[in-house]
């Protein structure tokens, strides 16, 4: 993510100054015009007042490490970025944190995928208000238009991206349990159609639907790819912020307990339901392994 | 279910004839005691009216069978009891029929298990007040004190039986998923020991929990079954019952989804979803089969 | 809807005769460019051979009513089309029978809202492959570029659109529980504004997001508007069928049920929950009627 | 609870020394014989060694006072009992605190509401083995025969506990949508007697339904109370365990969804969804405060 918006941003004429842990990295982007830093006091030594200094770093320990190896060389008035998944209470954290130092955080969460870092992504901002409108033109050049905007307080950013992801759990489940419904009514439907057909005028219409069809046009089974749906953290945090704000949320939840599902062979609880109906009904149960059979 | 039920009347004084469509069934009855009948007709011959027809055949065209099968021999006045576990739309329409005969119907739901059967079962039961109380001594005598009773018009008692179902689904599945979460927890609990505690005093005690005990007597991890787990009509009925009637039934039509869900080891929807995530974000996906690796 | 797709297809040079049970509605559309017919008799003698009757009436009993209605005056190679939102299930009964009689018909599902029926829809169609490529030029101009296509045998093309309307119950309710969760937040959002960032390079940009910006446009707590949500038969038999085909659709079930909830003020299952709680554990409760009380 | 497990320690013979930050509550229970005790210091004061102080406390910052007031009177091999509703977290983290001090501390879970705690209550204990050894009969005179028992390391106790409330969450949701049902159903059901008849043989017997009957004894309608249901931290902690665990529990959280839902007369999501439906369809709205329209 973090150098294909490197890359977009030198293209439209930016000067940006570019550190990685790893020196090939590095090298790459330098290649394409950005300047090498080989360390974070060397990339801060490059920037003019008030420096504003982005981190696309995974979210957790390692924002943590870049802000503790970033703030000795850093001032009062410089801006630091976070436009990482971080966890919109740990933003809140550290936005604090570096406050008290002078220094103005901006949280901000970027949805759009790999392809939206490189030509035009969507941003949520949250934090230092002035801070925001110091960094205003990258965002709008970052960007596809009208995709970004200053959205609260510290942690605000992070939030509205967080819940962007519930969304978007519950929306390609929706879709999921469709296709799943259309494969099982033995109507022979060719999904790359209907896909078609519903990126285009329907109510459902949208860019989830036009990668449905991206992926259908590579098999109606979809036989390249397994079952399995990882879940980063942000489904979890969706789930927990909810649960903290007496908020229900079962849509979203559910989508992500099916990803938990789809993780694991073997339910426990299916184990124990069906010795539940052998105990009381003496029914048939499945044996172990007894995988064509039906319980 | 039958058997057991006619073995338990036996055992209390109750004349019975039987009919089977096994022979053999007829004739390990009659050994214990009941009048054997060679058919329908000959069954039907044997009682003394009112007559009192008990059938316990399978839902669907069974009972239809069974019914079109005695009509002809039956008298105004006479008594048919369906003590299976039809739709209780079905019970509505087969009263309505056998009632212009001048024929009573009593439809029954019947829980407890096979050991409720042959030892004190629980009878919910529908339609002709009056006939209700005809047979209500053999209710008393087939089920546990208190656990009969007149529930109101045609259907009621299959109603009341399904509802009692959609109910188990859901408690089960509560069930399934607290001893999966036990068994996620890292604590290497006892799960008989568990169950064992629960059964006496905790909120949740009861017969469903005394059976977990017993299942786990068996294993801690019921590794002498698999996990698929079938579904017969009456949570699909329930669920169906609900969408007509407007009503709500998370819990119980997500009792029932997930014994769909462990009928089958692949689930398109997950597929879907796993590519919508590769489309947008070049999430790696797990290859078909690749079993054991993660998403 | 059919006044507005007649308008559009006047506009675009197309001949219509139009019939409706209002006079009134038949002289608006007349002023416009259509042939009034007075009568279904009156409007199949105003069509020239193979004729194509294209329906736009309320599921159930008025499509058999006007199908009825049709086909004493149809030959042999006409073809009718059914555009509502007929029952899958209907509409393979109603083209069976039809092609009896040598009647070609065509179920064709349509999204878009009112105003893709007036500028453009897409359009899922399935029965007769002869009659749908006798009529593809109509559905070429009614609908966007690449928004119709054909489906399969009699029946998919609802059953296509059906699914498509369960899709939308998931995906609106999972937009639902995300603003809900913005609202919770304590954050003062926008949500307009968020609105707006989503439906511009994110994940979930598409139609419904940039209807929500419209929504909030009016206000940002919706306050025009009660919380009651109504339900077509889609939803429902989109949940039947998932029933009927064993495939399990929590998201899809969960957004009817919660719809379902909104229609009600006071739901039984809440009241014998807190009763449950209050017997068990004299938990204090709420007395009817005392809304700003916690229990 | 606290009170009522005094008093069914005395009554079989158990000497106890009991303090309470209302003297009141001291006063009435020294009254039925037990030792009052005027502050923390003396009531260690009063013990012998090694000394068994158990608290009956709300979960959270008070479990932290008493331990603190506690812990300076306090000798190593005493032993300290949370026997509250405790996250088991915070239990893990005490433990760990107090064991440095050389005291033993056991996490005990209890069930059975209020009338348990006077005649017979359900403990699931962890933490030091030899600590539960030593007050094992304390527990076997607290506890209905075969309702205790040892789970096992710290903090296993309140997770057990934790996930007996969650499976009770879903036993009572899916009770409640069954009542909910059969009051849907048009049949003028008896509630009680449907509660008595499935009390009694039934493969859903338990307590919770012979609770359910007390309930309707009190009225058919359960007129006499609100739908407000009110949620304590154990449904939710069961939920965010089973997240941090990846395990899915779409019925627990649904059961506490839907709680939430109960404590809100008005719900954003469903305005969103209605607003939705609105701008893509045209569909009328219900305005706000239009109680018995329908949307």
């Amino acid at each position: 993510m973090g150098s294909n918006m490197v890359e977009h941003l030198l293209e439209l004429g930016h000067e940006v100054v570019a550190f990685d842990l790893s020196a090939e990295a590095v090298k790459a982007i330098a290649a394409k015009g950005a300047t090498a830093a080989s360390s974070l006091q060397h990339l801060v030594g490059e920037l003019a007042a008030p420096r504003v200094v982005w981190m696309m770093v995974p979210a957790g320990r390692p924002v943590d490490a870049v802000i503790d190896g970033l703030t000795p060389f850093l001032r009062a008035g410089d801006i630091v970025i976070d436009g990482g998944n971080s966890r919109y209470t740990d933003s809140v954290a550290r936005a604090e944190k570096l406050r008290k130092q002078g220094i103005r955080m901006l949280d901000i969460g970027t949805s759009g995928g790999l392809d939206g870092a490189r030509h035009g992504a969507c941003m949520m901002a949250g934090g230092d208000r002035e801070a925001y409108e110091h960094v205003e033109p990258v965002l709008r050049d970052l960007c596809v238009e009208n995709g970004y905007g200053y959205m609260g307080a510290s942690g605000s950013g992070h939030f509205v991206k967080m819940v962007h992801n519930g969304i978007e759990y519950g929306m390609m489940q929706a879709i999921g349990e469709g296709f799943e419904l259309l494969r099982a009514s033995g109507y022979d439907l060719d999904n790359q159609n209907v896909a078609r057909v519903w990126s285009n005028g329907s109510v459902i219409r949208g860019w989830l639907m036009d990668l449905a069809g991206k992926a259908f046009a590579q098999g109606n089974d979809l036989g390249w790819l397994g079952g399995k749906v990882a879940d980063s953290g942000e489904g979890r945090w969706t789930v927990e912020a909810a649960i903290e704000l007496g908020v229900a949320v079962p849509i979203i939840s559910g989508s992500l307990f099916r990803r938990f599902q789809s993780q694991n062979e073997e339910h426990f609880s299916d184990k124990v339901v069906a010795a539940l109906r052998h105990e009381f009904g003496g029914h048939a149960y499945e044996k172990p392994g007894e995988g064509e059979g039906k319980a």
